[in-house]
């Protein structure tokens, strides 16, 4: 049956794109409110789509943008799939080579195809990989191999901030065998990986208000304070000379990694010179005396994400700014507390702040680091089904990014979650020219129909 | 014939006023392309104006904005009159209380009233007090009492690149026995000033760049560069601890306060309290050790106007930018070379980058610090002139601000200029909500129709 299913897959792939395509073309932009009818839009088009398998499918209300949900019986163990169909906005948009929301099927000099678009990647195409596989079981058996509810989130990419509450009050509807998470990525083209931890992530807006309106610089210079040079100097503060963290307690439950593993990760074929040559760097920037792998896997981070003040605009406004804002946001790893991480950072800026000026703050939430049990029963069946798709065992990997859903999952839920996905590293994800392989796809659609029918055994 | 001309602009002041609403409601920014026709339409409209008076005006091409050159015979002799008819930006708009191109005529709770838009202040308002005392004289005596040339350039804001170059291709036609130049303020709300110090002006933009593109701060965070935090660590740099800017060289040619100078500031009723505690300031944030009127008035700064990096819109996105930049001015004074201080501070900019980033620099022009002579003929009669008008003697100050024009003036035509004006420190220039004082626009005309007089005797 597998087989049949598999051949099915790829005799209508070109139909699998068109569907896709369809939900790239909705600028499901979650962190603009701008953007509101187009997210509702993707949900409603989604309850179309599961509808159409089969699936019992509904979206839900929240505060927020919607929550799709869709139940499937079968035989098997009980799975819940999640994925995310909001995406991330698109600036710097003249900087994108196509338009970000009409997608194209590109083809490279060396015949290497794939998909552009914003949310190719993060997270549309990858939904539809799940989507794509239930769809074929259908079509060829009339069922699926294991019980499947699929929830697909609209608010990923702006802080989750409905999820938690929805999973609380329809725990006994989603409660589930294992959770099946779909937004990491391939080990390389050819080698599919299984994330096995995840760093969480603290962000915090900061706005430092100096006089009570914007100054000639003419008139007010060396007199008034400057709040740009008030953030710069804060901000610079924020890593030593050796590249650490110097908020007061940030490394309290940073664990040490296991030599074990630093032997397991020697073994992988991961070249640091590479991986920044890639993108045009050649000096690894974080703690000195860590690798390349330790810096985006296992050590915690903070990271300025945006930062404006003042005249921004072409040409020259010699203008003391009243306030200047940034964006920063901290990765953390082991027991690290996203709560105590957020006030250490609050109180470091307080710390640093002139006895005339003030500070306001926005907090965009927290969640801790997640780390998968390598024991049960889940695992090693979809490492079985991607070996057999790919033809080598799949990589066992940290993720340096956070999939806040993983914690919320394991919280409320009492769930593992096992962390598949097809993206590339160089899928420019959250970046322009965001795209996804056509083999990310293809293979992750039939990799998806065998981690069903592994599942059902 | 003098009273009767201040007679006539007393009776006629409402009509000097509906003249200068018109031109306010002109949006001529000149650093933003996109208000060329804007500028362009200010230019014409005072060539009208001019021609009206009797004044050979013409509107000039630049490579830039149109300057605006009337000339009108007299008998005494020849002023060059400057001033500037392009604005400032207005953003942050929405901190507008009325939009920043309909004026308005505001009547304060203590009865005191002023014009708030955009350029009331800068320099609009203060053209027109000029151009509105030659009106009247005409009026009245059918003559001048001078040989008065008006010179309105539509570049002050952006950066005056074609001023200069134009004064030298038409200095036969502009050299006078005195520039006179409105851009300055008076000492309070019933005290006129005469400028007779001014600091330069360096202006550059830099922007760092690391990664050759936009990245995921999970998928690179650490590893990768953030430009932002090397342009915060720069900027942070600029300044030591006791207020003093780091720069190579930066004090060389920065003069002492002359005792008697530092004596005669002392006579004047400055309340450093009261002048930061207008903008809800209460500790001078320049070089330890000085005074808050050397800061402003003979001290040499550094300043950032304009930061940006990364998102910055509502909402957040973890992302590592590809590039930061910051617009940087320094102010100078005594004999500090323009050209050595841009140099010296890219040389700080490159010295404290990490060798896997790149630096671009924009230069928007530099100009020395200006010093008028106190003796010569003008001066007095000046002096006398503000006196008779406003009832005590005018305060002799230096000002923080740049006008290149004069030094420009200086190196092209060999001329000395007086700067006097009708500001106050309150017209919030640059800033959302500029005004001008009806009693510094009307005392304006009346004090320019008194000068006039008194260079003709």
């Amino acid at each position: 049956m597998l087989d049949a299913v598999l051949k099915s897959i790829d005799d209508n792939i070109g139909a699998s794109l068109d569907r896709l395509f369809q939900l790239l073309r909705i600028d499901s932009i979650s962190t603009d409110p701008a953007y509101r009818d187009s997210c509702r839009r993707a949900a409603d088009w989604l309850v179309g789509e599961l509808a159409g398998i089969g699936f019992a499918a509904s979206s839900r209300t929240t505060p927020g943008h919607p929550i799709v949900v869709g139940h499937h019986d079968g035989p098997g163990p009980h799975a819940l799939f999640y994925a995310h169909y909001d995406v991330q906005p698109v600036d710097p948009v003249d900087l994108w080579e196509t338009p970000p929301f009409e997608p194209r099927m590109v083809t490279r000099p060396d015949g290497r195809k794939w998909i552009a678009a914003r949310g190719a990647a993060d997270d549309k195409g990858q939904l539809m990989t799940f989507l794509e596989a239930a769809r074929a079981w259908k079509a060829v058996a009339g069922k699926l191999p294991a019980r499947v509810t699929m929830l697909f989130e609209g608010e990923e990419e702006s802080g989750s901030t409905n999820l938690k509450p929805f999973l609380a009050a329809n725990a006994a509807e989603l409660k589930a065998d294992i959770a099946l998470v779909c937004d990491t990525s391939m080990w390389s083209r050819d080698r599919a990986a299984i994330t096995t931890s995840l760093r969480g992530l603290v962000a915090e807006e900061v706005t430092v208000t100096a006089a009570s309106r914007d100054l000639h610089s003419g008139m007010y210079g060396a007199a008034a304070r400057n709040p740009i040079h008030v953030l710069a100097s804060i901000l610079a503060d924020l890593h030593d000379a050796a590249g650490r963290v110097t908020l007061d307690g940030f490394y309290d439950g940073v664990p040490d990694v296991p030599p074990e593993i630093k032997r397991q990760w020697a073994g992988l074929d991961f070249d640091p010179a590479e991986f920044l040559g890639d993108v045009g760097l050649s000096i690894p920037a974080g703690e000195r005396g860590r690798s390349v792998l330790e810096q985006i896997w296992v050590r915690p981070t903070a990271e300025v994400n945006g930062i404006f003040g003042g005249y921004t605009k072409p040409g020259f406004k010699t203008v003391i700014p009243a306030e200047a804002s940034a964006k920063v946001s901290f990765r953390l790893v082991g027991d690290q507390d996203p709560e105590r991480i957020a006030q250490s950072f609050q109180a470091f800026v307080r710390a640093g702040l002139p006895a005339d000026c003030q500070v306001k703050f926005i907090s965009y939430g927290g969640s801790g680091a997640q780390r998968l049990p390598l024991d049960g029963p889940w695992l090693p069946r979809v490492a079985r089904a991607l070996a057999d798709e790919w033809g080598q065992e799949p990589a066992l990997v940290g993720a340096g990014g956070s999939i806040p859903v993983v914690g919320d999952f394991a919280a409320v839920l009492g769930l593992n979650s096992v962390m598949v996905g097809f993206g590339l590293d160089d899928d420019r994800i959250h970046s322009p020219n965001e795209k996804y392989d056509l083999t990310s796809f293809h293979g992750g659609v039939r990799s998806w129909a065998r981690i069903l029918a592994a599942l059902g055994e």
